[in-house]
């Protein structure tokens, strides 16, 4: 297992993939706050670019057997409406079959969000977890550096 | 053509066809009332739902060459969290190539929004609209009396 | 009132209005298309925009009075992730107690779906339509013209 | 501090507050299955439940005094549409200035998703962490129970 244990999502320079996307209208909760779901939709988006930045060369067959299992987001400062955030994503730790990835929204310099992402893969006969192939780990390993 | 002119979307007894949806408090907006996009969400529930009464049985080759090309909607009253609503769906108008449906949406006896919808049949190779085929157009017909 | 009649929507030229959003994978329904609701989000914040460009100097009790009656949406081709959208918006309708938008989204220089939008201007004890103030109409006839 | 270490949150015996949800088409992913963003909005509208049920009577200035600071969640097995969820709530901690709540998300029997929320009380003057008032504290820990 590969881990990098001492990284503080809240810093922008710790991510080498970057995303970026807009606040809509409808993601206002009552209280004229950004609702939850919508940073939500930014950490998903963070990691879909950050699969087709790097992951995509391994084909749909491979791609198709990951399956998010752990989703832990830490809420820091309300965001609002309008607005664009930008999202890094950074693999965190890479295990026998799943691996970590760290993601921070960001609203300008200030960190709105920080968020840790469980994916194992699977194999899709047996449906149980299955160890990493050499090609994904040697991918994921190269994106926890900047 | 068979049309249905005289019909009033905001009275419950026209609908064949009905589902039902909750709220959700992500729905809201800053001014505490449901946001128009789930309303527009409801309106989606009720056709998918019609599709799966009345249409499955065409198959999936001929249910992929639908396309929703017109919706337009009146929103009458607005709605609020927590709560749930009626979607009511009817068959309004069978062209050539398309049809049209009538929808309403029901919080309890009132109507909070109506909709009228048109969808065309198109040849996935020309991607051009197509003649409805007889089954279709015999099911639609079916579906425009309560 | 003051009517713009001869406008043709999926025309960039035509707005004076513009925004720009994002499409996130939340957005894609099980076809891989993005999804209408998506779409008329990206309406409303065209409108949302549009407002906060030409009419916050009103005030919030006279922009408390608005509400959206009619919303029509023709889509012309699918819209697809990752990407971005143009919503741009104009007023094509001026009239004695309501006005009216036209809205065209963008993909590039593709027109991807046009809509047309009423709003009406209410009392807020009688919650009846009232006429548009002096002020409004001023500001709604300036934003006919690009 | 009052905790309930061992809780199994994949059963729903724990569970004395419940709602209910309906999914939506709109839900969908390109995969076919319901988008954790929805998962999201279901465990959501559990917590916005559970205040309405057990806590309105605080008042809207305590209420709004509450910050959620840190959600996590274990995605189980896949959703799919159409069909409906039920979500349940408990109290599983009560600190100084936070609570804890575990909710569920059942299908049928089956456990879809699983999560940890913590939500601290702020100050809104200073907009640090204060300690729950007496009131607050004799409502969660009635909540703990079943």
């Amino acid at each position: 297992m590969v881990e990098d244990k001492h990284i503080d999502l809240a810093k922008p320079k710790i991510y080498p993939s970057w995303t970026n996307s807009t606040i809509r209208y409808s993601d206002l909760d009552p209280n004229g706050h950004v609702n939850n779901g919508a940073i939500n939709a930014f950490f998903e988006d963070g990691r879909v670019c950050f699969r087709n930045e790097h992951m995509l060369q391994l084909g749909d067959d491979i791609l198709a057997g990951f399956v998010l299992v752990k989703f832990s987001v830490d809420y820091l400062v309300p965001l609002f409406f309008p607005g664009s955030v930008d999202i890094g994503t950074v693999v965190t730790r890479v295990g026998r079959s799943s691996y970590k990835l760290g993601q921070g929204i960001f609203d300008g310099e200030k960190c709105v969000a920080t968020a840790e992402v469980v994916t194992v893969s699977i194999d899709s006969n047996t449906k149980k977890s299955q160890e990493l192939t050499h090609d994904l780990r040697a991918i994921l390993e190269r994106a926890m550096k900047v």
